[in-house]
């Protein structure tokens, strides 16, 4: 099969709200009124960001969810998405699974596929995604004011736990597995639970690299420190509900430096919890006051008896150690 | 170095025109009022795309200049793009050159990155461009009408000749080789001349699998056919110019399936021959006038004697042969 069967075949699709889809040099957006355009893009590569035997249908959802969190990171609605593959072969059978787990979460968050390129090469996946928002109401990641509670979605450390898992450093029960697996490479991007805090949020990430790292990008950019109260560890690491058992410091490297979790990381004045709560009600999203910001810099633990924490986390970067 | 230092380092300056640049999760655009946002993105990967031994400063302003055609081809303005690097190792002598490379074409189409993403990974690179275009007046490949002319921007061929001189399936006089190599390595994209055919060009697309296949793009979704005077090619190899001597179907190959040129190809009615000669002017770019729009589906060539040439031209796929 050519590169323009390929395309034809496994992803083209008529386009209902963008002007124009695949099939020409452009594709055509067009946002709006008063709307302004939210873009990411990622790059996964085969061997750093998933395993060569991961199923193509939670491939195709994670390389669409991680772009999605992005959005979701800044309070956008999805709109369109591109899609640059290389590719080693064609293999027809990886290429309709892929396709069908990227279409899947793609139709749910009615996001579309408007453009794309093939190529013969290592695998890899780039996705570039588009999202509107309001002028002036996107949530960024410098908006954290002293005093602000610091909040977080969902569970951390379970996709971490789940690597260790296939590395071989961890031993799990089968339901604690099939879940942090499926925590791995079906992560939920929190599109609708930012929605819902725009306006409420005075700055939002997304947790992708290790909360404590990916805090410390919002701190930095706020001009602002924290202090993250340590013994909320364990009720964020999922797999403690599904029979496991882990050593304390064990159970706070998943949840503090895991990574890979794609919650949303964010804070909010204290006269807005209610709203905070009302929000991830609203969109079924759990959410958990983790701490608070504060005006001196640095990001700082506590334990349950407010005992600062002087232990170093790991933070993961792609060209780390 | 880490990621983020290297983000820092080498792919970081303040955004201008966008709302929102590098550093938060996502970017902001703002498209003007009554504008539509034109996309694209090309995936370029060593060994498929570049050789391992290019100039890393050509490496960057290709990787760009591939992007920037496509929006040429729609008659967008450039407005912002973002960069997603895998690289096997931080190499800071090839960053800098990479990033040098990158921005000097940026800057001199005031095209602002706003985002990106690195990791470690098997060198490739996936530009995503934006550009701005007032609704309904892209250039679109589905306008050409029978009747039509058609035309060609710049030169073709000489791209695909320099790959072969490195291929070592043909020797070329040194002026040649240089002339011909800075097209492979440095080519420029059409941008200035793709924005003068706005309301003058029915059709347009960027010649960069070859001008026989990309033309065949054209007429497909125009619904239409078109006659090429085969006579144009010895006109469009710029090579000739500089010494080279070649047999005439080897000249036809260069010209009409090199590919990697990155010219504009654009159809035209008869009645707009003094328009199109006018934004060519005023742009500084040459342009020919190669054939003709009928209605009869299919590309046909016609010899200097209006005989049709039915010799076999293998157009440029990435995944074909």
């Amino acid at each position: 099969m050519g590169e323009f069967d390929l395309i034809a075949r496994y992803f083209t699709r008529p386009v209902r709200r963008s002007p124009l889809g695949v099939g020409d040099d452009c594709a055509l957006l067009q946002p709006g009124p008063g709307m302004q355009l939210a873009v990411s893009t990622d790059m996964l590569v085969e061997g750093r960001h998933f395993l060569s035997t991961v199923d193509p249908r939670a491939l195709g959802h994670k390389a669409l969810a991680v772009n999605l969190s992005d959005l979701a990171a800044c309070g956008a609605r999805p709109l369109a998405f591109t899609l640059a593959l290389a590719l080693p072969q064609v293999d027809e059978a990886w290429l309709e699974g892929f396709s069908e787990g990227l279409f899947a979460l793609a139709d749910a968050h009615a996001c579309e596929l408007v453009g794309g390129d093939t190529t013969r090469g290592p695998l890899a996946i780039n996705i570039t995604v588009f999202g509107e928002v309001p002028a002036g109401q996107a949530l960024l990641r410098s908006g954290a004011r002293p005093g602000d509670d610091l909040w977080v979605s969902g569970t951390l450390g379970d996709a971490r736990l789940a690597l260790e898992a296939f590395r071989g450093t961890v031993s799990l029960p089968q339901a604690a597995f099939e879940a942090a697996r499926a925590r791995l490479e079906r992560p939920t991007p929190r599109v609708a639970l930012g929605l819902a805090l725009r306006g409420v949020a005075s700055a939002a990430i997304d947790v992708s690299d290790g909360l404590l790292g990916d805090l410390g990008h919002v701190l930095r950019r706020s001009k602002v420190g924290a202090t993250l109260e340590a013994g909320c560890a364990p009720r964020l690491l999922d797999a403690l509900r599904h029979g496991l058992a882990l050593p304390p410091e064990r159970i706070e490297d998943l949840v503090f430096a895991g990574g890979d979790d794609y919650e949303l990381a964010f804070t909010a004045p204290p006269g807005r919890r209610a709203a905070v709560e009302a929000a991830a009600a609203a969109t079924g999203t759990p959410v958990l006051r983790i701490g608070r910001v504060d005006a001196e810099p640095g990001l700082r633990l506590h334990d349950a008896q407010q005992r600062p924490l002087t232990r170093r986390f790991a933070g993961f970067d792609h060209f780390g150690a």
